[in-house]
Formats: C-alpha cells, structure tokens, sequence
C-alpha cells in the first residue's frame, strides 16, 4: 500500500498492455502493434543520424518551445491548407489526446466513442476525470450514420472521438457518418487519422476551415515507420489549439525528438514510397485468410481484423507460442493482426492454418 | 472562441512563461534556465552520436515500455541503496512529476508548496485538479520547521512539495525541516531535487527504504547538461511508483531519448566533473555582487538569488536589451541569474553594474 492510495475513480482502471504474452517464444514476427516492418535504412538512416548530432551538439540548453520549424514542416505534410498555427506535435498522439482532453475534458465532461475503437481514447477520458460513454458499432464493425446521430443526441458529448480508419477494426469511416457528427455533435470532434496513409480515402484535413470544432490527431508511429521516436499532432483551427499551452509542459518535445521529426519529414515522399506494397501484402494475406474460410474485416488501414473462429485468446498465447504476435482486443473471437514484411505475413499464416486445423 | 471553452478551473491559469522577452538584443548571456553552459563535445558527443544511431537504427519499433536498462542506470548514479523498481523516468522531471499527481492528486485531493518556489509545482497540481494551498517562506527565504510543521497541521495535505536546493532562492533545505514534515504529513512528500549535483548537503535518496512516502523527483537537465534532450525521474518506493503505470502513456519514453540518456549516465563522473568549477564561478559571482551592495541568498545551486535594490522587472528587461537574460519570477526586486560560463557570467555582472548605477 502507498502512503496516500491512487485517486478514487482510477482504482479499477488497469493501465494499458503493452505486453500481452509474458512468456513467449523468441519473436518470428511481430504482428501485434501496427508498426512498419521496415528500419531506418541507408541515405535515410545517415540524415537522421546527421540531425541527431546536430541536436545533441546543443544538448544543454532547452528546446524551442514555439517548435516553430517542426510545426512549419508538418503543416506542409498535411496540406489541405493547413497553417503552422493550426498544428500541435508532441510525443506521440496519445500526448496531444491527453493535452486536449486535460483542456476540454475533465471532471463535468462526456466523451462518446463508438467501440470498439482505439482503447486509448476510453484511458486518455478516464485519466483526465471525463466521464466516457460509448456506443456499439454493431456487428459489421461499420459506423451507421443513423446509430452516430442517436448516440451524440442521447449524450450531447463535449468530445466526439472518431477513428477513421477505426482501429482495431480496420473499417472505413462513412463520409455521412462525420458529416452527421460535425452538423450535430455540441462540442469537440476529434477524427483520429493514426492510419491515414494507408487509406483510400485519405485525410478530412481539407475540412478543418468550414469545421472549427474539428480536431484530427496523426502520428509518424506508422506509415513514417517512426514508432520508437514517439512523434504525434493535432491538426486544428488556432482557437482550440492555444489553450493547449496552459496544459502542456514547458519544453514537452525535445531537440532530438524534433530535429528527427524535421529531417524525416524531408524525405516524406521517400519514406512513404513503401505504402503501395504494404496495400498490396494486405490484400494477399486477406485472400489467403478469406481462402482459409476466415471472416475478414474490409482495412483501410496496414493491418487486418478477422474471426479466427474458435477462442481468440487462446489463438493468440498459442501463435504467441510460435513467436508470432497479433493483437487480441476483442470482440471474442477476432484478432487484429499487422500487415509486416512477408517473410513475417507467411509465418504468421502458416501458424495460424496449423493452429486452426 | 474555440468550440467547446477550456475546462472552468483552466480559465484564469496562464502557461508557463518560457519566453519572457519577447523583444531583445542578440543574446550574449543565457543565464535564465539553470542550464549548463558547456555543450556536449569530443568523445562524450560521439559517445551519445553513436547511441543514437543505434536507436535510430530501430525506430520502426515501439520503445520497451519497461525501461529496463535505463531504470538500472539511474539506479546505479542514485545510489544509497536505491533499486530500478524504485525509479520512474520520463520526458523531463515535470512528466513525472505530472505523473505522480494524476494518479494521487485531483479534485478533492490538496497539494501544499511554500513559496517562492518552482512554479510548475502549483502549476501541475491546478492542470490535474489538485487544489494548492502554499505557506510563506519568509522574508529570509529559508524553511524553519516551525512554519512547515504549522502548515502541513493546518492544511493536511495530501502531497506536500519540498525542494532542496529551492528554486529560485537557491536556499538548501534545513535537515530538521524535512524531519518534521516526514514525521507529520500525512501522505506523500515530494522532494524535488533538480539541483541536488550542486548542492554541498546532497540527496536524501538514502531515507527512502525507511520513508515510505518519501518521491524524490531529479532531472538529467541541470548537472548532466541535457535540458534539450528531457529526462527527469522519480525515486520511491515500488508501492507509490507501480499506479504510476495507469496514467503514464504507453511507450512515454522514446528509444531514441532512452539510448542518449544511458550513453550520458555511464560517463556521469567526467561528466559531472565540471561541477566544482561551477561552484567556484558561483562563489566568485557572489562576491561581485554582495561587494556591489546586493543581498545575495545562500545558494546550494547553480545558480544565484539576488536583491537588484530598484524594480525586477525593469532590470530583468534592462540586461534582455544588453543580451543577457535572467529570470524575474518574484518576489519584487529580486532576481535569479544562472551560473553560466565566465565569460557570460562577466557580461552580466558589467551590464547589471552598469544599469545600477
């Protein structure tokens, strides 16, 4: 027991897991967080090398606060007119989730998701003492526009979280469904873009101007293959976005951070060339499940949700067995695996087509 | 007006000022940040360079979220007994600090400073909810253990902040202080040593086995010179610092900020061999100003807290026009000058000479 016991609301809280399998076997392929199978490699590896000195060169005194140059280049990625002034990074997505909802949530706040979803959004509300509700997807894991407008009408949410495309389910989200959303919803809309380069839809950016209650949060964790460096943003008019400098701590992102950010932004066009094929080993390891008799969710997203068809836990510790490691974050029965390298993609199929047989 | 308006509790708090002049010469002395003058070179930058692109070389990847590596190493440099289960590390002793009162702070719970003292203390408890009572340090600046024993009876709080050396009166903490308020507070005591490397009394880390509600925050910022790359950490016992993993984002710690952070900790003893030099500089500046007529606090920092004799804030803009920068954070006609390299340190005395006379 600590001396003073954690806060009331957050005792049956269970933080986030991270590691599913405690005892595994030596890891084969590693399916289980979305991440881009493919390192830093090359001419791009020495540029990011090459700014990280520059960084540590002047390690001793406090990063831009204003991340003036950083704000400037993700705003040039993002396009659709988006300005330096309506970007906000810090480390990682989760962080600029929480510093919005530790400004616009807290204790007398709703926030409405529609599950299953990204479960951080459920821990980011509880964390900052906003009360969550949710609403179910039904069972196409599809987001009907007629069950979105009920639920933000019985809740009337300050904060609407979307996922598009939704994660864990990999399921597009309906160009009516946010349109309903953003004519309806009494507060904050918050669209998390985590996947959108991966999507044929692509980015609702271009909405920002005519939506000044829309808030989109990306990341560089996938398609930029940038996970381990923790680079997250929000995309927002100015006027939601400044407040966020009372709750933000001073110096939040660090030199290095930045200067990676910044010297892997440069080489955007580069770093993103892989995409075309991790779409096209997506579609071959979906035909190869679908073949095997597996439901599989239509992704637009560098991952598949399917239905094993049997007890998805039990799949799951039994690849985690193999050294293969998915996701299992329910509903029962389906697992969510990543599209990887496809020495890892075939792995993964031939243990799971034995494990099922 | 954004959307939804920031949370009723946020609306008269104001970021922490991180630029306070806006307008100023080119600088020539960056004495407002406590930071270390000396950059990182010669085999100690390639040392981290190195490092780095090691973790670069992984950045596809999420970081351990356990820390493991790290948490051994800053066990090791904390000494006195402490084991890597009683370490939490972060982006900057702010992010633990934030940490620590999400998860035992918030609405109904008091969190008590005695000021002047560093200001992100009220400033994380208000972000988390946490009401903040302070008591007065007095006119000396010092923390008799009467006073301190008198509030934590007449405000019962369930965090008390402590910091030694203060910051920004550079004053230690009287051992008969910290005593009374172990004896009395009836729930967490914080001690944040910032300065702690500087300081000729030292950490407390060895009283954690027996005070369990004993946090001891410390940061990689000030002594290690790495205030752009933001590691700070917490020391406490394994039952204080466990809840700490609800609130805290998965993958909070880059690989990147993990790696330069450990290549810094196994060249702690050259690195901090500057320290000395700092503390002879300190006391030289002393003299300078005390024999210019200035009252001048004990300072067990690195940095200095003076009586200007006329008004702070028009000094303080005064030397940011001549180029060098100092830190007016009250009470009036005091300010705080970091110890910086001679030749700044030079600079500022010439210029605030000037200016008084």
């Amino acid at each position: 027991m600590p001396a003073l016991p954690v806060r009331d609301d957050l005792r049956a809280v269970r933080p986030y897991n991270t590691r599913p399998f405690p005892s595994m076997g030596d890891p084969v392929a590693l399916l289980n967080n979305n991440e881009s199978p493919r390192p830093p490699e090359g001419r791009h590896l020495e540029t990011l090398c090459s700014a990280a000195s520059r960084a540590l060169a002047t390690a001793n005194r406090y990063p831009d606060t204003d991340l003036a140059a950083l704000r400037s280049a993700l705003a040039r990625y993002a396009g659709h007119g988006v300005r330096a002034d309506m970007v906000w990074p810090g480390n990682g997505s989760n962080e600029v989730l929480l510093h919005l909802l530790q400004t616009y949530g807290g204790p007398g706040r709703t926030a409405l998701g529609f599950v299953p979803t990204y479960s951080m959004h459920e821990q980011i509300a509880t964390i900052t003492g906003t009360r969550w509700t949710s609403a179910d997807r039904g069972s196409d894991f599809g987001l009907n526009h007629e069950v979105a407008a009920a639920a933000v009408e019985q809740h009337r949410p300050d904060i609407v979280f979307l996922c598009a495309p939704n994660n864990p389910t990999g399921t597009p989200l309906d160009r009516a469904t946010l349109d309903v959303i953003l004519r309806t919803a009494p507060g904050l809309v918050v669209l998390d873009e985590a996947y959108v380069e991966f999507s044929a839809i692509g980015t609702q950016a271009g909405l920002l101007a005519e939506h000044p209650q829309l808030v989109i949060s990306r990341t560089m964790s996938k398609a930029f293959g940038f996970a381990g460096i923790r680079v997250g943003f929000l995309l927002a008019s100015p006027d939601v976005l400044s407040p966020l400098r009372i709750v933000a701590l001073p110096y939040h992102l660090s030199t290095l951070t930045a200067a990676v950010a910044l010297a892997a932004l440069e080489q955007a066009d580069e770093l993103l060339a892989h995409i075309p094929g991790v779409l096209a080993e997506r579609g071959r390891m979906r035909d190869a499940l679908v073949d095997a008799g597996h439901a599989v969710m239509p992704s637009d997203a560098n991952f598949l949700f399917f239905d094993t068809g049997t007890d998805s836990s039990t799949m799951a510790a039994g690849l985690a067995g193999r050294g293969v490691l998915v996701r299992d974050v329910g509903p029962a029965g389906w697992l969510r695996v990543t599209v990887g390298h496809p020495d890892e993609n075939n792995v993964f199929l031939k243990a799971l087509f034995e494990l099922s047989s």
